[in-house]
């Protein structure tokens, strides 16, 4: 389903964003006050515009009120940030996401009318965090507070060369699993007679203790 | 297993990382040029020093080569970045995590040898695009290029109400069901007797082109 996007803020997430969305075909309106950003995308995007977007006659005369949905990916002029936000949600835009630079600030955004709130920078930071504590866990998802999906890697010497029957994951661990990787080749639900072998991915899902457990014996 | 973090450049991203890291209870090192940023991080980390960390002595004197990792979020100064990426190199850090501001910045971190170089801004607005467009999908994991987990959130009334075996995801869609979620409560391997109710969490494994149709299924 083509939906428009109006952009506003072409730093780096800003620009992401829109390579993204007109990379699968949607309609996407880029806004800088800067002009050497606008013009980066404007052959990747629908229409890209020089403004500052703080203009509410500028936003109102873009139609801005008939956008499916407006980012606000100005950073760190937080009063600009803030009262496009304000204008954007007075013109009638139905869903509005709005990049924090901090705590206080978003909650600002969020009472104002702001539907999803983000921290780029917190957020990643916590990610490349959690990705250097536990090397063996590619990947996670939360399914909530305390049921975690993730990918880990199998290194240790204690799971190499035996099948996942003998490994028996579920009576160990409480952890099922879900698919293993070797190489490139992906096999869901896999038998209890495969075997797993060094740096095979396993995807398992459980308990997130459970995960951390896993994880603690692939590094011991 | 506890180990040496040096964290340098203290802004939202090194500051991120400082906090999961100290609430994992590892030593935690952090360094800034700025005071009030140390300041702030001085009751949260082991150690907060004010350096120029471009000072070769100052990290020499830190006895940084006996870190296990070190990461450098320094950002907008490029050269800083690069060149303390390369001194703590010399100075024989087994794991450099370097922040890159754009591409090239990229290529030149892992040339000079930082073992993961990571893009805050730009992978965080590739992920809040994909939320958008698919909000329904609410978290996902690419297991690799061609298959993904993903949780979906059931909002189709062509999909409420029905049990499991009657939505035969695996038949219509290639997808196999992992675990549903009513509220806070998880099933993981749910029953084909399992009903799905509205705005229920379901987490499916296969192929990416069938979560998305799945996706596409929910928003039409
Ligand atoms: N009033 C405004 N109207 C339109 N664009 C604006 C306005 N104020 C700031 N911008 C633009 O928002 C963009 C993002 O601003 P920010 O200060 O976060 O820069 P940045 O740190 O380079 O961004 P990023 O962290 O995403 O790389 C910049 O390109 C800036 O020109
Ligand atoms: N040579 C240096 N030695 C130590 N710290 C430095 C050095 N150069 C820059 N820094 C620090 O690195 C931190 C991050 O720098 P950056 O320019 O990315 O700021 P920022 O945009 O506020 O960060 P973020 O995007 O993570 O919020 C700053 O706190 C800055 O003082
Ligand atoms: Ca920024
Ligand atoms: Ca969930
Ligand atoms: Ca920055
Ligand atoms: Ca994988």
């Amino acid at each position: 389903m083509k939906q428009n996007f109006a952009v506003i803020g072409l730093g780096r997430f800003g620009t992401s964003i829109c390579r993204v969305l007109a990379a699968e075909e949607q309609d996407v309106l880029a806004i800088d006050v800067n002009e050497e950003r606008v013009n980066t995308l404007a052959a990747v995007t629908t229409q890209a515009i020089v403004a500052d977007a703080q203009d509410e006659e500028t936003l109102r005369s873009l139609e801005i009120g008939k956008f499916d949905h407006v980012i606000v990916a100005i950073g760190k002029n937080i009063q600009a940030n803030i009262l496009v936000t304000l204008i954007v949600k007075e013109l009638g835009v139905p869903d509005i996401t709005a990049k924090a630079e901090n705590d206080t600030h978003a909650r600002v955004l969020k009472r104002i009318g702001a539907d999803q709130v983000v921290h780029p920078e917190r957020d990643m930071g916590a990610r490349v965090a959690h990705h250097l504590l536990s090397p063996n866990i590619l990947n996670y998802l939360a399914i909530n507070d305390d049921v975690t999906m993730a990918e880990v890697k199998m290194t240790s010497p204690e799971f190499v060369g035996k099948s996942l029957t003998e490994l028996s994951f579920h009576q160990r661990f409480g952890l099922t699993v879900i698919a293993i990787q070797h190489g490139d080749q992906v096999t869901v639900s896999p038998a209890g007679s495969d075997v797993v072998q060094l740096n095979d991915e396993l995807s398992v899902v459980g308990p997130t203790k459970a995960v951390d457990k896993l994880n603690d014996q692939m590094t011991k």
